[in-house]
């Protein structure tokens, strides 16, 4: 794992400039045992130039045989071990619809529930309620008003929803109002510790006249709160490396990882490759590294389709151009953990890094980026939180280590 | 290594069952530079089929450099940090020859010693008598009756026994009575702490009687002890990983080592893989995890004897049927520790390990199950106590991390 306060000893300025490109989920399986991967039968030319002119290796997002969320995934890839940085459930989900949690802000996640005349919970899903019922009830949440304090309220995806309280005096040590099972009233927002009474008083406070607002629904009519957490302060980023780094992401959850760790978050138009890319351009100038964030090789590996899932690396492949042209000291391009087509799911195994920088890289006899050539590239198997010292190895921002 | 707090947060029920299967010793040396191993030496069409299917890799049994005995090794391929878990000697040694040490009891290794007319040692290892000569010098050990508790001695080989004694109060904390030396006594049995006086006090008492028992022999008239050790109250291996778990070994130091972990040693006829697999098959149903065991390759690398190490390894491979016909979701084939003919004794060679996993196994391109082959394997080189992550995601048991 990367030793932050060894990073901050040795980095130095230097001219060249990294740009980190993950294809989220990019690591894929064979349908067939031997058969090609999505990366490996995709049409991929600049990738196999970069790949033949620099060097290979395979990383492991967290250990060996752990299957990753987005949040720990992308924690890892940026030099911070996943099982140490641990950022609570309630940030992470702020961060995945873009709420921005600070140091004594109080984020919690959201479930609506469906509640018996007694108050009983009798579905703690509220029968999973589609987005579109979700939404307006959200909308109603985001009314309730509590004096003293701000309450944001953002939906997720069908039954859950982010809060997040800001306000004098809030610490997040509160237990779970979810109480697991049915047949059981929610719990109250218990503090786990005193300097949390406020906040839990007045997530009570919240909760009673959120219920109130939407008691009339046949399906979510109560809620639950879990994962109370505030911003986990995490090491700085540009600092740790030194180096002036940008974030290029379409969804809301990536760029609020990186705005957790102090990277300046970029505003563009478009949604494609060659968008991120031109976004990259355009603050070329202003940064030393960039983290660009393709999110499609994901989703269509969630879908379970193995053909969209190359035509997604496809087109990155084709555009680019855009990033090459720049003339950057080193590019990275690798994904957060794997999402094979052929389980629809995040999995656990290891996922293909090239490493490309010109003058720099010791290649190795790999012709192509695929997971097969990965395993055999110059780099070998390695931790995703060493891919940072790596990158600025090659980009030669680190001083030697002792006489 | 494996984090257990972590797998009993990610354990998942699934229907998939997992097959280890462990050839003590598997690991070898060619006889000439270049030549084949004991593995790659014999002739294994279903291992090199699986191979094929499956992944390769190779496990580092403790650390790079470090010859594990068999408990250890056994540990380490279990999850445990044969480091972190270290297990008595008196305990291993107890288990070793089938005496099972519960809390509360306290286990130590034996050794014949010669002592001269003024009970001053002259050999430590009493002319390292033969196993038939001891055996009924421990026979008479065992007649040795002391008030108030019970001992339990067996032979273990040549000159060394196991005794464990079991009564109330008894705790292990006690220096070992070997001097080490030649020239002075033996020992006493020396408390290190309060709590272990009453079991010190005991084992003199049992020491005086047993002397007197074999007084009258030429070489063995004397003895010592150490390794004092209890229950190491290791984590439960089906708890922490959430599988029921079997063991199926012939040697009683396996059965030992899978009880002290809390597997269930299951008791079938026969010595031959066919029967150790016809067992798995028998108890299918009841089980979601099966250690299987086989000795034989380790004896015959002990005796030096490469071609009979490979026809041992030839022999399981014709009744691999036997296991692949019931089923398993996942199947890893390994060893505990090398134990190469070409050295006659363990080594710290690392141990090929084969990955078979249809569905979830990444496939790598090697074709043939051998050590060469398993360091160009997609696994990579690992630490063996990676390796109940590995099989327990291909199984599909493991949550998960983070959002």
């Amino acid at each position: 794992m990367t030793d932050f306060n060894l990073m901050r000893e040795l980095r130095r300025q230097a001219p060249g400039k990294i740009i980190l490109l993950v294809m989220d989920g990019l690591g894929g399986l064979p349908l067939e045992p031997g058969g090609p991967t999505e990366l490996e039968a995709a049409r991929t030319p600049i990738l196999d130039r970069l790949a033949a002119e620099g060097t290979l290796g395979q990383t492991i997002p967290i250990r060996l045989g752990l299957t990753p969320g987005s949040g720990p995934a992308h924690l890892g890839i940026f030099g911070y071990d996943p099982l140490t940085y641990v950022v609570g459930r309630g940030v992470l989900e702020g961060v995945g619809v873009g709420i921005v949690v600070r140091k004594g802000e109080v984020a919690a996640r959201g479930n609506f529930c469906t509640v018996d005349a007694e108050g009983k919970i009798t579905d703690r899903r509220a029968g999973r309620i589609s987005s579109r019922e979700a939404i307006p009830l959200v909308d109603r949440l985001a009314q309730v008003r509590i004096p003293g304090i701000q309450v944001e309220v953002r939906h997720v995806q069908e039954y859950r929803f982010a809060v997040v309280m800001r306000g004098p005096g809030l610490e997040p040590d509160i237990a779970d109002t979810d109480p697991q099972r049915t047949g059981v009233p929610p719990l109250a927002a218990r503090p786990i510790n005193d300097g949390s009474n406020k906040a839990a008083e007045l997530f009570n406070a919240w909760i009673a006249e959120a219920r109130k607002a939407i008691a009339d629904h046949p399906k979510a009519n109560a809620l639950t709160l879990r994962g109370f957490s505030t911003d986990p302060d995490l090491p700085s980023f540009p600092e740790t490396f030194g180096v002036r780094s940008a974030c290029i992401a379409v969804y809301p959850m990536y760029k609020g990882v990186a705005e957790l760790v102090g990277m300046s978050v970029l505003k563009f138009d478009g949604d494609k490759p060659e968008d991120e890319f031109a976004a990259v351009g355009r603050a070329w100038n202003d940064f030393d590294f960039f983290f660009v964030h393709i999110k499609k090789t994901d989703s269509r590996g969630e879908d379970g389709d193995f053909a969209a899932k190359s035509a997604v690396i496809e087109g990155v492949d084709a555009a680019l151009p855009g990033l090459l042209d720049l003339g950057p000291a080193v590019l990275a391009v690798t994904g957060d953990h794997s999402t094979p087509a052929k389980l629809k799911t995040h999995s656990w195994h290891p996922v293909p890094f090239l490493l490309w920088a010109p003058g720099t890289v010791r290649t190795d006899d790999q012709m192509k980026f695929g997971e097969t050539a990965c395993v055999h590239g110059g780099l070998g198997t390695f931790l995703a939180t060493d891919a940072m010292p790596l990158m600025l190895a090659h980009a030669q921002r680190l001083e030697k280590f002792g006489a």
